[in-house]
């Protein structure tokens, strides 16, 4: 049995790197906690974006062309949701469809998000542990200069065009970290913990905003990496580049790793991001340099093998924990 | 514009004629009346297969062969869900699905069945009005040898295997009888009530028993003629001819004719049951003999047409309204 990570995710870009992380650690020695912020009822049903594009690409189930939802997708339900007149503003495919009916099912019947998860990804074949931020509803909320607005409306619907203000975390004050995530940030032999090229806005810090998770994190016994989600001064998906410069900061990995300050021990930027030697993180931090796009399974696979390694090389260079953190990693790189 | 026309219709044959009707009376003259008895909750939708089957008929979109659901029907959901370990007893095309999920969502916005069912037609293109029998739940229970089942769980789950005993409509007594289906057969301009051959006992009688409904149709201006679901000793689809025979009633035409007896002008048994003359129905009641089988949309407008042309027949023989209908008519045929 390999030693544990834990990974942080949200959807599509952290989803490959979480399944790169799954070809090389065993089973449920990986654990991925994603983001339920995006969580949201559509047509009566649960829906729970993130957690479904990491249990897609774990199950070698996902698009890698499309980026969301599953490959050799059809849209026969869409079609006919389109001519009775429907809500059509949200692409359900008709297999991805099963999981939100199961789901919906499920989860009314009684059963907790995280179950109802790992149940899912259990019979897709998944063997790492996908564990939902938390059971309880967190719903994240985009103020904009149009408004407040629930994240998949402005995700989807408005196709992120109203500029960003900031972002609230309904629900989040009262929600409990799920049990599986703090029992593997807490988990004595634990290797590393990446946090994915996620959206750092509406994609990890939904998870670091419910109480328990930052506590957590700053007491891992292994070392905390980010892997950059701009490549090239460019979101590889999504609104990431957006929304850095709608809050006035630069469209770099450096904001990024800026943002995580405190939180993590090394920081890794993309080659196409200048040349080595690695920009230095802020003060406390390392900064690396690989090559982060995953074009295909293989460098999923690849990059998730240097992240680990990159652990592994912190811890022999005298990684002491979290605690002893500062002390013990030179933070000019 | 032609003359009015009320159909009273459950699933499949009942849909077949309800078509046919459609193809002579325009738009909205044609009032079908449909059964949701077999209404049922499943994966959280509210599913009406009955009314199903009359719009998809209606719209041109059924599937002549398969006799339900959707023609050019795809079936990546049933597969996706099946993967998932959810409930796959019941079949759910792509395409069929997207009524059953935008049906669900507008009712629970607060719109009522028929007005649902009124609006998703009309998106299809249909121009019949199709009313369900009631706006309230009423939901056929099977007294079995095996118990009391829900419908679905007899019909479909269990194939009909169970033998009958006897059936219940549960919540009927508090039902009220759709608006437009009382104000359709109280019509004074009425050409013809039609029962069309659908299963007499859990596809006709839910309908016949809403408070109101019998009594509405025992004051019509116009015949009601009944066509008959068996056809040469055997149903054409579905459990007709085993319910009868487990009643202990002749599996025959004039089985389903008495069943009828004091509601009915005439009944239509099909030419393979015998030779003419047409066996004599019940007393107040005319037996005549059609071809009934509709193996095309040709013979569904044929057998429309033909009963269309026997109700106005009886009209021109003397028929004075059902006040006077047993005066009016010579119950030897």
């Amino acid at each position: 049995m390999s030693a544990p990570v834990v990974a942080l995710s949200g959807g599509v870009g952290g989803a490959k790197l979480a399944q790169g992380l799954s070809d090389l650690v065993d089973g449920e020695a990986l654990t991925v906690i994603v983001n339920t912020g995006d969580d949201f009822e559509h047509l009566g049903l649960h829906i729970s974006p993130d957690i479904d594009s990491v249990v897609y690409a774990m199950a070698g189930l996902d698009d890698p062309r499309r980026g969301w939802g599953r490959r050799d997708e059809s849209w026969a339900f869409m079609a006919a949701l389109t001519a009775l007149g429907g809500p059509d503003w949200f692409a359900l495919g008709d297999g991805d469809l099963a999981m939100h009916v199961e789901r919906t099912r499920r989860l009314a019947a009684g059963v907790r998000l995280g179950a109802v998860t790992q149940a899912l990804a259990t019979a897709l074949g998944v063997r790492a542990r996908i564990v939902p931020m938390s059971d309880d509803a967190v719903r994240t909320r985009v103020h904009t200069d149009q408004g407040v607005l629930a994240f998949q409306e402005y995700f989807v619907h408005r196709r992120c065009e109203p500029r960003i203000r900031s972002f609230r975390f309904e629900g989040v004050e009262r929600a409990r970290a799920h049990a599986a995530a703090i029992g593997a940030l807490r988990d004595p032999g634990l290797r590393a913990v990446v946090i994915c090229p996620s959206n750092p806005f509406v994609s990890i810090d939904p998870i670091l905003a419910v109480p328990g998770m930052r506590a957590a994190l700053g007491q891992v016994c292994a070392p905390v990496i980010a892997v950059t989600p701009i490549v090239g001064g460019r979101a590889v998906k999504g609104p990431a580049a957006k929304m850095l410069a709608e809050l006035g900061l630069a469209v770099s990995g450096e904001s990024v790793a800026q943002h995580y300050a405190g939180l993590i021990d090394a920081f890794v930027f993309d080659v196409a991001d200048g040349q080595a030697p690695a920009p230095a993180g802020p003060p406390g931090m390392r900064g690396f340099r690989l090559d982060t796009l995953m074009r295909g399974p293989e460098e999923r696979r690849r990059l998730a093998a240097e992240v680990l390694a990159l652990a592994d090389r912190l811890a022999a260079e005298g990684f002491t924990g979290r605690a002893g953190r500062v002390r013990a990693l030179d933070p000019s790189g």
